[in-house]
């Protein structure tokens, strides 16, 4: 290979990409037989620069219209380019509401789905009588009021290993739906800063977040209990009847499915591996 | 008209309309041969409510691109809805990047454009390697290292009275080059906060915002401005230029025009009118 000849740093490397990227226009992470999808726009852009088919794999598979700060990528290379230089020229080959934040060598084996022991989401609802135009496709817009507080006491409930079976996708094929949500919460927060405005914005208005961690989530499940928590939070349910709903194990007895554009894929954890480079 | 008679309010009103929109789609605020306007929009949407032509006037006739979280508008109507059904019914009628979000009555004779006492723009910049998807329809990316400092001490040289036909747009045709900067200010901001991150956000970097207030702006005038704000910044010219280039009146003496999605409409000031609406 002339190319290890003159680079004389050529082989085959696992590389660990971090990425954002606005869900809006896509048919969601993974590729469709129909639409555009985020893995199939950084697997060209990564066969662009490599000269070869690179195949990625994503930690979370996000859905159509879903977002992320933090989704983890893992695919192997064997360009001779050091990482900030690859950084750059796949930036260069994809588009910009797509951008590889962080980009590092990692363990031969890794893998960012098989390895991730944790994923962090979040679901941010924004509350006004009008929709700044800059949240259209960031937030779920509720003009009811919301009782944040028993969300969070809901939400609390959720906590702990549990089968969720009651708040996944109808007609999910997977071995278990046993999930740990190590952590949930619901909190106010104020308007976003911004070009748009922050605390100068005429939006009277304030985000309500739904922050959940666990070692995995089931598909729809952020969604599912959302729409779950919305009911709680405008008093059309119980916060009692979360741990009803999670021994039924039903679908049919859990809220809604709150809509895609609201959700953000934050942050992939994975055992003794340091988090990806955050400084660009 | 039997509408006057059953409502028993029919009259004809002069109403203000306090907008924010997202610029990127739009062809800019006013009406054009080819494209879709913000004002046809507006326009459409106000005679579908109205069930005859309505004209709007707007107080900033922002560029493609241009954004606005104040823009002012003024129609004369007489549908009977009330302000706030009015306000909801035009929404209704709106794309969700473009939003009424302040509507009252207004005197008479009110014309948001020729009773403007006073603008504030604000341009924003984005200063990291990589940039943030859910910025690059709001900020202009710009890699290298500014002086904010250098910038703010330049920006406070165009206060005041001065001809700036130094720093319109070609072929532009007004009767007075003649403005006054009631203030111009140059500061560092820190990220937005939001669901794309905030301070959680992986995106090292910070937000360089040119705000400028006046009793009116020319065609391009901030983008020039700020065209030349950023070649100080990045020590490619001498803030002590300002002055020289304020005199020479000469366009090619300014910077280059700073690309239209930077630039904001924050608000529009009247002389003894209250601030439209700004809680909804």
């Amino acid at each position: 290979m002339v190319v290890a000849e003159v680079s004389g740093a050529w082989r085959v490397r696992t590389i660990r990409l971090t990425l954002a990227y606005d869900g809006t226009a896509y048919v969601g992470w993974q590729r469709q037989a129909q639409g555009v999808s985020i893995q199939g726009l950084i697997e060209t852009a990564l066969t662009r620069v490599e000269g070869a088919p690179v195949a990625v794999a994503g930690a979370g598979r996000t859905d159509a219209g879903v977002h992320a700060r933090g989704q983890v990528a893992s695919a192997r290379v064997s360009t001779a380019l050091d990482m900030p230089t690859l950084r750059r020229a796949l930036n260069a080959n994809l588009p910009p509401d797509i951008r590889v934040i962080g980009l590092d060598v990692a363990p031969d084996q890794f893998h960012a789905r098989f390895d991730a022991q944790g994923k962090v989401y979040e679901y941010w609802i924004w509350q006004s009588a009008v929709m700044p135009p800059h949240l259209r496709t960031w937030c779920w817009h509720i003009r009811r009021p919301l009782d944040a507080g028993a969300m969070d006491r809901a939400a609390r409930m959720l906590e702990g290993a549990h089968d969720f079976a009651a708040f996944q996708a109808t007609r999910s094929d997977v071995t278990t739906t046993t999930r740990t949500i190590r952590e949930a919460r619901v909190t106010s927060e104020p308007p976003p800063t911004g070009p748009w405005g922050g605390a100068l914005t005429p939006f009277s208005g304030h985000a309500i977040v739904v922050r959940a961690e666990a070692d995995g989530f089931l598909r729809h499940m952020v969604r599912a209990i959302v729409g779950t928590l919305v009911e709680i939070g405008d008093g059309t349910r119980r916060a009692e009847s979360i741990p009803e709903v999670l021994k039924a194990r039903d679908r049919t007895l859990a809220g809604p499915t709150a809509p895609a554009h609201g959700l953000v894929l934050v942050r992939v954890d994975y055992p003794h591996v340091a988090p990806a480079v955050r400084t660009l």
